[in-house]
């Protein structure tokens, strides 16, 4: 099995290669198994999607040990990358130092934190104040969180919410450069326009000082090769389990209820023999034979 | 919101009522909040999705306060009555009334218990023992729940065992009237078989001496007017929430990853806003008014 | 058992009684039992002495689940009301009301907390500044919580922190007033002087306007009937426990350590019988009877 | 930092040298870090006083991941090597198994297991009946322990419950050597008896197979060098904490509740200013220095 070790070399090495790089989003051990089964080489642990299935809000209302539980299922049921949705680290400089230590036992190989106030607001909402953190503490949690994590290739990402505060371009490069400056691996730089001019003008002027993380949610109509060339190092696909599995549910019940019968659901949805393989039921199996008695014996 | 009290009124209620009534499974908040939203009148907590949700197996890999946690959400969550699943109790007749304590004060309408051993096996593997437990034992656990309840209409379902095990009918009937004198406010008769006959053979025998519960997963093409001629109180639709969510992750999943692109995606999954929906992102505004100091007064 | 609504009632009425009255601290299920054995009317759950017995430090280091952990053991064995240290509402208003339910629906009678930023510092460490929270917003973090319990006798203390932080006199009134107006059923006014003076001048100027609870760990040596005189309602004895704890184990971990042997401290600790009674062991053996077959059964 | 490594290490050093060794027990962080403090070499994680503590009997009533909540906090706060009674292993080989793979994660340096039926009853217990498991099954479940466990010197250790369920010397070494075969580190021989006849029969006759470490709560007047002279590896001092902090809060809290004032019981108990520091509050006060942005550049 994978150790935290290998993971957060996985995550650099992704975070530094030339090539584009993809995350995907899981918000449940399930979930991360069916990112890793489908091929991809890392696992973005979303606060939105794991606060949604919570039945919680995205804003810290789970604390921050219940979404520790989430990630320890997730890591025990995976062997690449995962990177943590950390928000805002949850609370100051002291909280996040613990939620490094508390991650890297877990195996978890990043985490990502946005330079706002806890309790944080989800970026997307509309209408919503987004105060932005002082840029010196945020620079200095960055520089706590890296003096704490043992394991040199933990990463930690600096994601930058200027944009989403309506701060624009300066105050943009000014917070990712001090971030980079602190320490972080990485600068995820968000945006919730439609289109990705807000990206694109920071990629021109960021000059490459570092690897950039983009979650295009909104403008995702954006050819992904537009990405490569403007010099992105990863993109995130940040809650498209999640809002998949919100459809499936809803239809799927939804049938159910009306039609009172399971005939027309059963081919549209997986065995429950794919249950028991995804849950490694035949690990028990083997074991069972090896370590439970023979009748004979008892 | 709905108390705990009106919540096991209701469930008790669907089991006591002569019409067919429908339980639909959930696996967490968010689908047990899908499954209030469709219209079902109870959510099935069921023990495989919980612990496929968590990657594990159906074997009690979970520790019972790891299933109350995410009972807790469940309930939280939602209004309308949730029947837990709870293996085998946990344990032994103690362990069991601590269940119910517990499970009363998160506001869970009732728990259905089944009548093999600690740790369970999953019913429906193949070439699995299914040993079941001391019938007198298993008595005594039910009437030890019942004792515990401190609301009266508090349900505890006695799941036999019998057919699985490959006992046949009389020792299902036999148990089921053990434990209905117990105190069982319902009987859950489990089958694996494609076709219905032990449970047609067993409702025929059992000549209404109290409610039947069954869980149709294997027998699912039979027609549900069929369970209702036969008397069966209510049918549990057991995974199928679980088992249609991970067909459209395993799907979603494989698309971004050879697509690289959200664009063929985004029609077929929910928008983010029905997320916040679901979060009942809403009410957060509207307290937020409520309660944040305007700016003016900072 | 004691119901929730009764706990609440209880300490409503001791915190609106003419009488002085007394809260003890508690940090754990065991110590609150003994707390309630005593004869003692109501429990201080205290941050710091949480804390210390996790490990951590009275900064939020442990998560408010964490905290929520604690408080459910220590409700489920006592019957008495607990106030809880909630030191900050661990967040903003919403994170205060989500606590306010969870408190509740663990028994819990009553919350304090205290008018700084969170994460919070302990109010008797020297030369640590000690940033009081904005008064408007305070305000309505405890008209949230009490617009969100559903018990009318939950209990919401406001702890005005205005002379631990030196803003002094006029500052404690403002605040405790406008803490009293949004809703708070009683003010905790801290202070960490040697002696009562600040205290003194609060109860003058207060004028009786609603309960008043202190904390005189610091100014132990003032009488109690000089606070009966002065119009307090309530004083907590806030962490006596957990540092008598310290001091026995330290000093009988030392002499076994050296002596090797437990024959001289057998006499000075309590009987393993006597921890058999705290567990309340004796209601097992007889539920034993009563829900475990018999041997001839099996 | 230690890490799981050297901790478990240390531990097997202890079981395998000729010199007489003590473990002490702790059930909290704050006991733990005591013990380590006087000079211990080990700490014992007593399944008694932690469910004491938790206000529950020792009869598996705390699920086995709320035991691993406390030994987080225990492992967190100390160095020195964690060994934990993990009673029966919480069910069959595969919970045995996932209890490893947990507890290495949180750098417990072992467990130890007793060949009782899942729940157990504390074997200190007048009149209770101790049925034990089916020795093939129990070695075998050694066996899975073993083959799990990822630090090569992670100790498992086999308790023997032959004499506390009254089989006699000749079950013992026949379980004793079963366990030794199957691979346990050492064996931990109970007995509850005043005197420590049983254990010295059992020290003659099994010849030093392997490393034997006792329990001598009962037969305590038992001079240590007796213990070392029949070739004892290790003693553990199993609840002497844990009791010596009963009857301190028991006096202290009376005290206090009778005097009413806090003057008499100052001087027995520790200063704040001692908590503080076994919080290791400098070590945040140095962090703030070094994390928190001075105040001239908000
Ligand atoms: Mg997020
Ligand atoms: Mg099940
Ligand atoms: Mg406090
Ligand atoms: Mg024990």
């Amino acid at each position: 099995k994978a150790t935290s070790t290998d993971r957060s070399a996985q995550l650099k090495q992704m975070l530094l290669s030339p090539k584009l790089e993809f995350i995907m989003e899981a918000h449940s051990a399930l979930s991360a198994k069916i990112v890793e089964e489908t091929g991809f080489k890392a696992i973005w642990a979303s606060g939105l999607s794991m606060s949604a299935s919570l039945g919680l809000r995205d804003s810290n209302e789970a604390s921050w040990t219940q979404v520790l539980d989430i990630l320890e299922f997730m890591s025990d049921a995976t062997t690449i990358p995962i990177l943590v949705d950390a928000d805002t680290g949850f609370g100051n400089f002291n909280n996040a130092r613990r939620l490094v230590r508390k991650l890297e036992q877990l195996g978890i190989a990043g985490a990502c934190i946005e330079d706002k106030l806890f309790p944080k607001t989800n970026s997307l909402l509309d209408n919503r104040e987004q105060p932005l953190a002082d840029i010196d503490e945020f620079a200095l949690k960055i520089r706590a969180m890296k003096d704490t994590q043992q394991d040199p290739n933990f990463c930690v990402i600096a994601r930058v919410e200027a944009f989403i505060s309506g701060w624009g371009l300066d105050e943009a490069i000014r917070r990712a450069e001090a971030y980079l400056s602190a320490g972080a691996d990485a600068i995820l730089m968000h945006s919730k326009q439609k289109d990705p001019k807000e990206i694109e003008q920071f990629m021109k002027a960021w000059n490459n000082q570092g690897p950039v993380v983009i979650v295009p949610t909104n403008y995702y109509q954006t050819p992904t090769d537009t990405f490569q060339k403007w010099g992105i190092s990863t993109v995130i696909w940040a809650n498209h389990n999640l809002r998949s599995s919100i459809k499936a549910m809803q239809a799927t019940s939804k049938r159910i209820y009306n039609e009172q019968t399971l005939v027309n659901i059963e081919p549209n949805i997986v065995s429950v023999k794919e249950v028991f393989r995804l849950q490694n039921d035949q690990e028990l199996v083997n074991a069972e034979k090896k370590y439970l008695p023979t009748k004979s014996k008892k």
